[in-house]
């Protein structure tokens, strides 16, 4: 067995999912919504898999969905994209990270990261022979600590990986941490890999910057995609990596050997989505941002302290004036065993455990799941 | 951007693809099919999407197809799984033999391949960080040799690849060949990634014999198979792994930073798909058999040599009898643009490109496409 992989352990999402499922908790661990998928959207899928066709479209993805995709990052950035040489559709937001990171990193190479972070980065950059740089963003308030970000970049470093909103901060960074980002780029002569997929879950009228909408960073940066995300459709894993043709190209190396393609059928209904007017990703917004609030309130009536969450699907809840004194582990397990509701530990996003007193939990779900689990939480303690 | 990766080119598939779209070509180069689609199965994935869930599945797989994936390989092989702890869905076959590859190669360990091979062998392996070993099975009777074959193991040798029934050759690899396959898989304390995709696709009452099913061999081989070839669905992206949870493990391992996991819709219908009776499967069989003796005929008609094709979707026809000179690209290209019949140079299946005078077609396609691109050819020559 590879040695680097087996030193991971089941993914915390599926581990937490699979606990929630045994013991019939309301499961706000994992990161997948609950009664938003956009009926329209559905239907259009299933006419495209009755009407066919049903074999390998391009492995760049549907001439309709890159073009779709082009319109909409014009759209709601101003990005100008020739979408037939700069957009490739991807199996899902994480095979898009893979390729990007398989394709772009030579052994050696210096990748910097931000913790908390995503569970995959981690594993794929270290797989891929890239060597990681961890910068810390620490809660409650996940500052940038500049002179850190600074330091860990050097002449060795090929890419950082930025996620914007932050899983599972939900921290939207603001132009001036972009622009300071931006400078190190440039002086660095680096990439960056920019997980967007929560780009339109942003709330109390904050607005998303796609780090590649600053000047001198089209070349220089991969945007990436989710329609999960923005369809609230994550099963259908249909995610996609915008860059210029230059650094597109080697990503395209990797993605034709890791998955090829998408099925078209799931393409064509996205392609549709994408074009939705601005009152769709509106309703969108309105409908979360009243549940993050909806958890919040009811998270702090049990006796949390519960972190700012300027986008996402998740909030971070400081568990310790409940008087539990194990670590964010423990208590995750605990509140899905007794309690009856899941969450994630927040240490899960950091390599070493240290920050261990956090529970993430995500409030895309119905209105009813949510004032379940507080009614829950609320009984246990 | 990474060395190994961009040394290789776009993948003779897309690029014939491509130029087969551009020119109104009759594409008989990449391996889908046409018109083979079971109504059932489609319309049981168009419910499944209206109905729901749409929401990450398992990472594993749903537990339906799981079960179905295990029923298929006991009622055709008699292997007895437990499809929990044994069966692992993927995002297509690519995904599953990428899943394989990352999950248990170390850097430094050999891996024993069989030209001619699959395109995205060679680039996963080595970028996984693995020693190619190559053994060449030579057209027009891809007879193993059996002596280079077991020269080609070591002490080092953690795995080989066997494609059976073998893309582009059709090969269907005997009893007796895979014996001696489970010797030295014995002998070196060796895996076998088994990329069985064309398992039903058998012809003229050949059996389709996994290597999984030999004695000793149940805890060595990782079998993968294509929900995409069993039901003429390419373009869905819905394959597998089963192996002993020993070596499961590792895959699922990289799978879950791969993609993570599978349209939850496409695997409920291909878990109806899997159960159909026994007469879906020899209907697809005679169906594909008439075709490609409809496709063997024509290509003799107009001058070709064609090689015996035992499985698979493809017909290996020498060219030299039509008196072209150039290379096998060459003539694929120019069939393409002038003759209007895309097909493949089997010299893309083999690392030196000195095999160069067979050109690979495709027979899965309707009668009339074949009987077209006949005519074309006809015509041309
Ligand atoms: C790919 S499963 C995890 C979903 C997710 O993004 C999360 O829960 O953080
Ligand atoms: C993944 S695209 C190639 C399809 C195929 O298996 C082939 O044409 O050989």
């Amino acid at each position: 067995a590879n040695s680097i992989l087996s030193s991971f352990g089941t993914t915390i999402f599926e581990t937490m999912s699979r606990l929630a499922q045994a013991h019939g908790a309301v499961n706000l661990g994992q990161g997948f919504p609950e009664g938003l998928e956009p009926a329209e959207v559905v239907a259009k899928a299933a006419e495209a898999l009755t009407s066919g066709p049903n074999q390998y479209p391009s492995m760049m993805g549907t001439p309709e969905l890159r073009a779709a995709i082009g319109a909409h990052d014009k759209r709601f950035y101003g990005l100008d994209l020739d979408p037939m040489a700069e957009v490739m559709v991807t199996s899902g937001a994480t095979e898009a990270l893979a390729s990007c990171l398989f394709g772009l990193i030579e052994p050696g190479d210096e990748v910097v990261l931000i913790e908390p972070l995503y569970d995959s980065y981690l594993p794929i950059i270290l797989r891929a022979g890239g060597i990681p740089k961890l910068v810390r963003v620490a809660p409650p308030h996940w500052d940038l600590p500049r002179d850190q970000l600074a330091a860990a970049f050097s002449d060795k470093t090929k890419l950082i990986v930025l996620n914007s909103p932050t899983n599972p901060a939900g921290k939207v960074w603001d132009a001036d941490e972009l622009a300071f980002l931006a400078g190190l780029l440039e002086k660095h002569d680096s990439y960056a890999v920019c997980d967007e997929v929560y780009e339109h879950l942003v709330y109390d009228d904050r607005r998303h910057v796609p780090l590649m909408s600053l000047p001198g960073m089209r070349e220089r940066c991969l945007k990436i995609g989710s329609a999960g995300k923005i369809f609230s459709l994550t099963g259908w894993k249909v995610g996609w990596v915008i860059a210029a043709p230059a650094l597109l190209q080697p990503v395209a190396k990797a993605h034709q050997y890791l998955t090829f393609t998408t099925p078209p059928n799931l393409q064509a209904a996205v392609a549709f989505g994408l074009g939705l007017p601005d009152a769709y990703y509106q309703g969108l917004v309105t409908l979360l941002q009243a549940r993050r609030d909806l958890l919040a309130a009811g998270l702090e009536r049990v006796g949390f302290q519960v972190l700012n969450t300027g986008g996402s699907y998740f909030i971070s809840a400081d568990f310790r004036p409940l008087e539990f004194s194990g670590s964010d582990e423990e208590f995750c397990r605990l509140i899905t065993e007794k309690a009856g509701v899941a969450a994630i530990p927040v240490s899960a996003f950091y390599q070493t455990k240290d920050v261990d007193h956090f529970a993430r939990f995500c409030f895309a779900k119905t209105d009813s799941a949510i004032l379940e689990a507080i009614s829950r939480l609320e009984r246990y303690f």
